[in-house]
């Protein structure tokens, strides 16, 4: 194990919207961390905080994750996971070819599979009192089961999208979660069971705890 | 030059809503092919073609472009530069560090920055007609001004975002030129400037010169 001084730091929220259920981004880094048994430190930030200037510094869009090791900082929780498991092959194939696969799914998290959720997500929080609220909601939630049903009849009756777990994985099930709280998923039991054997995981649950602590341990300050 | 056959091929529009601007996802993966001067080969598809099993048993989300290359086939154009590209130091530096802030800016092409330009266009496509067209333009262009506000910030007066141009310069620069058409660069002349310097490059003008020639010879069967 190496020395504290020397483990890398990611940047999380001081008081997550989520409420610890795991939705905020730093969640997918700590899971990555924690399925390649890398130790790793968390700094936390305020709202407020990330838009100074020495987070900018860090993170130019005033988001988290921020990941920094030695005289190394990058952000985006995809990048951040490729960097540090690239090299893992328990999250990233070393074969070329598997390795592109893996690389395809986390791209088709973030990119095709995440924005409508995102943009369901938007509207459900900040649109609500609008007049076109309803209406809105049903193209968006379309839009949203136009990709599940893809990637439902893609998953198939497969364990993991290739024939291991990887980072692809882990991407597309944190995006998937982001719809916790909807009843969207349960018109996809296939997409179900695919997130509860990603939440069975030990690594999963390690993950899900430390992020849990922290909005713990923040209530009880407040 | 590797022979015909063994090229890889990847798949695009028949007929680019985009008239040939270059603003469809093949851009980005040809624009890549021309900077590490890699022959490939174009399989054009219709949307309906898309739409049928043996394109979805390609691309699952019936999207363009995907790639094939012996009996490897992968999608999303982010991981399809990435495979392409990560050991030609003209788009991925090999340094790891370098490497990491290069996928850094991928990521945040495609998943920061990417995500609010589609939905404005989107509603600028969709929803002319709605009674809250205008409202919500605003809330849109809002947000979009945000992001562009903050890469401008980050670029400052450099040439690329980082010291050489990289796949992220590449990535993010055909997710900028997709507010082609609006107004809204005008307010961000840095991130102007940097679009002009990209369009510059001869790799780029070949890509455009090779997609655009897909748009005119069609026009002529027509």
């Amino acid at each position: 194990m190496k020395p504290t001084q020397n483990r890398p730091t990611i940047t999380a929220f001081t008081n997550s919207p989520d409420r610890g259920r795991g939705l905020a981004r730093d969640f997918r880094v700590r899971w990555a961390f924690e399925e390649i048994e890398m130790p790793y430190e968390t700094k936390l930030v305020t709202f407020a905080e990330m838009k100074q200037p020495d987070y900018v510094a860090l993170q130019p869009f005033s988001q988290i994750p921020a990941f920094q090791e030695d005289d190394l900082t990058i952000f985006e929780s995809g990048a951040i996971i490729l960097h540090v498991a690239e090299h893992d092959p328990r999250l990233i194939p070393q074969d070329p070819k598997e390795k592109a696969k893996a690389i395809t799914w986390m791209f088709a998290s973030l990119n095709t599979v995440e924005p409508p959720i995102v943009e369901r997500s938007f509207h459900t929080l900040f649109d609500k009192d609008k007049s076109y609220y309803e209406d809105r909601l049903k193209v968006l939630d379309e839009r949203v089961h136009t990709r599940l049903n893809q990637l439902s009849a893609r998953l198939g009756n497969k364990e993991w999208l290739e024939d291991n777990f990887t980072a692809g994985d882990l991407l597309m099930v944190t995006v998937l979660r982001r719809l916790d709280g909807s009843s969207i998923l349960t018109h996809h039991p296939k997409l179900e069971a695919y997130i509860a054997r990603a939440e069975a995981r030990p690594a999963y649950q390690r993950a899900f705890a430390a992020q849990l602590k922290v909005f713990n341990d923040q209530q009880i300050k407040n």
